[in-house]
């Protein structure tokens, strides 16, 4: 470690308390980027964050107002690095989901509390708490390096990851110039299990589609018309019981061709890490059986296997009680999991087929789009991962593991795909942080940590 | 014709456009049974019959709450009809459903609006003007008989029609004293086409029903458990898939083994009745096809075969957009209709039986019964049907059809299953009357037409 790393770190460790202190007042900012009436607070968000990349010495601090006129970037740059040394993209988000149901938090959701080594608030981990640790370690970097850092950084934090990031993915798709960097550091994601330290190298793609059925002109009376008027939840039944076989299989023609398997030294990798079906099971899902495709292990059925899962089906009653309408019209929200080496156009392409080819008669059948993200697998031979490795590897005392996500990180796929960036997804969130529900927390023991570890990454990316 | 029934002819010829005027009074209240604000409107029509019965000469007239605490009875008698008359008990709902949606209304709906010979309103035929039909028959005889009857008569009004009818259900079970007669007169079903006179001889029965499936114990995200945990609405669509097949059949076991055919001469009937099934498929239906069992006729599909729809699926996330929800549990709304010789008991326990053996592994299936309906048929082959046949052929001058409804009236059932009563399904609706829908109307010729075939049915009901 040099001189300069050991400073940083030292600087670190004198102001924990002042950095958790800092987030919390980021936290006290309600930044739901889902309801309007919280605009003003996101935005609140965004400024908080650049006065503070502004104060530790980061340039060309500004609000970027995106043309799909959503909830503003954060960009900020720093790029006089000595020699050779390469740029890394720090990439988080300031926006939060929204906290309902609020009754179920043991303390308020935008009043941050400490309890047991914790704090808990809403955006927590996802991803306000993530986000500060990329800055509290430029801070501490520019304190220990006089006013520089040991490598060039630019900063992007957006304020719509929780709402589909239309706004980052025209940026990135229109101004690539602005995100030149050899690597991009994304701290969105977990560790696989308490002190394990934990590379992401994967991530599943989605293509989410509604299947419109539309069977008579209006709403009809069961009793009247029932046995001659064609039933549009009826019809998805038909449609959405071919989809899948009771194994979990997908059974639209070709889906599987270009799923790649992932390396038998991966999948032995998986093997070796602390899981348990049985307890993830009985802890996480308490279903009587898990599913899907029963060949697979679970790691590989939620990692790097397909699936398809339909979330909602509008249309006809809801209410209570009873009401025999024969709908016009019924929908069903569908989504697909898409693992390398399928795309979004060909997967959809695909499914629109099949779908079409079974609808049933009577009935008109209309396939949409709603939103999609790529695959991706990130290749985890480079300097780069090697540099974070060794990072965790100081700070933890233990060797990284590396693992996929089941989910979805749009911006990764533009990084990946669209700017050919080398992505180190590393995040220090744990399993049971209750994102997106009630009691979202972070260890504070991983968030020093975490910022322990990005400040060693950032002193050796270059080498 | 009698001298008395002429004269009470004369006297509803005379006082037709009262007649309007009085109905047009009840239909201002907007008496909807299931809306608890109008709760107090839902009384005031019970009140306003209620006192029209007085004052026309019948006795016992009082409002009886139920011991379902729903919305008021409305019961009258007289009972001192000279000789061996019978006793005819007159039902009637004055109970309304919503008006929504209320801009597709030209009139507004609680406004009653005469147009081209038709009475616009909510309730005008269904059922507040159907039932106004027998009070004002009644009237015209008490006039024509100087404060007498030809016939005992016992009217029954009820307000809970559009919500269940629980209540007039429970009297009907805990007073069959209260309402001892020897024939039903019900006036709330429709003539087959206009011109047509129609006397309904069955109804289809109803089991209404959900099942609930549960998977994980709590919501999850489809990314993070996608291919591992079970997907409720998926295990649904497995469900219903199998409930019935592509042309309509029903696969529970068993459930089609008391299905009666019509007769012989009921089939050739409905073959001669004016009916068009690509008419009906543009008119009525409007869907790309008709569906169903191919080897029925649409009408014997619709009133003398079973079927199965599903109504709605609550569960999971019905907004617009994407959220990627693996709900914890989803419902289907699922009803049968039912013909004789099916019984509600049976078919359910058939269904539940079926459901259960079939659900997919991973999941709880629960099956509930919301509510129920007996199917029935009524003999053709008694003496009031044939004074009810020669009353209209008098008054529209052309024989009766005899047709069968596909949906339920479960007071029927009661009467004819409860009270072992006959009961004569005599309505003057029209099929284009927008029941349940906007722009409801009664055609004001067959209002008249109604006053005087029950008039003529009622002076000759005692033979």
């Amino acid at each position: 470690m040099s001189e300069k790393t050991g400073a940083a770190i030292e600087f670190a460790r004198n102001n924990q308390q002042r950095f958790v202190e800092e987030l919390k007042a980021l936290l006290r900012i309600p930044s739901i980027s889902t309801l309007p009436e919280h605009a003003g607070d996101v935005r609140r968000a965004a400024e908080f964050i650049a006065s503070e990349l502004r104060r530790i010495g980061m340039e060309n601090v500004r609000l970027i107002e995106t043309a799909t006129k959503g909830h503003p970037l954060v960009y900020a740059d720093w790029l006089h690095a000595a020699g050779a040394a390469p740029t890394v993209l720090c990439y988080g988000h300031y926006d939060v989901q929204p906290a309902e149901p609020l009754d179920e938090w043991i303390s308020p959701p935008f009043e941050p509390a400490e309890r047991n080594g914790n704090l808990y608030a809403r955006g927590a981990v996802d991803d306000k708490g993530q986000m500060w640790m990329h800055v509290k370690a430029l801070e501490s970097l520019f304190t220990a390096y006089e006013g520089k850092l040991p490598v060039n950084v630019r900063v992007l934090v957006e304020g719509e990851e929780e709402v589909g990031g239309e706004g980052v993915a025209w940026f990135v798709r229109e101004h690539p110039e602005e995100l030149r960097a050899d690597v991009a550091l994304v701290s969105d994601t977990e560790m696989f299990a308490p002190d394990l330290p934990t590379i992401c190298v994967g991530l599943r793609g989605m293509i989410y589609t509604e299947i419109e059925v539309r069977g008579a002109s209006i709403d009809l009376h069961s009793g009247m018309y029932g046995g001659a008027a064609p039933n549009p939840f009826v019809a998805l039944a038909q449609i959405i019981s071919k989809l899948k076989d009771e194994n979990g299989r997908i059974q639209i023609p070709g889906f599987y061709d270009r799923v790649a398997s992932p390396s038998a030294e991966e999948l032995k990798a998986w093997k070796a890490l602390p899981f348990n079906e049985e307890h993830y099971r009985q802890t996480e899902v308490g279903s009587p059986e898990l599913t899907g495709e029963p060949d697979y292990s679970v790691l590989e059925r939620t990692w790097a296997r397909p699936t398809l899962d339909v979330h909602g089906m509008p249309g006809g009653f809801i209410g209570a009680g009873a009401k025999t309408v024969i709908p016009a019209k019924a929908v069903a929200k569908v989504s697909m999991r898409l693992v390398p080496d399928q795309t979004t156009d060909e997967a959809f392409a695909q499914y629109k087929a099949f779908v079409e080819s079974i609808a049933p008669r009577g009935v008109v059948v209309t396939v949409r789009l709603i939103h999609s993200a790529e695959p991706i697998v990130v290749s985890t031979d480079n300097s780069f991962i090697k540099a974070a490795v060794s990072a965790m590897h100081e700070v933890f005392g233990t060797d990284t593991v590396f693992v996929r996500g089941g989910g979805s990180i749009p911006i990764v796929g533009d990084f990946v795909r669209g700017l050919g960036l080398p992505t180190l997804m590393m995040g220090f969130g744990l399993p049971d942080d209750n994102l997106h529900a009630p009691n979202e927390k972070f260890h504070l023991a991983n968030f020093h940590r975490g910022i322990e570890s990005i400040v060693r990454f950032l002193s050796t990316a270059g080498g």
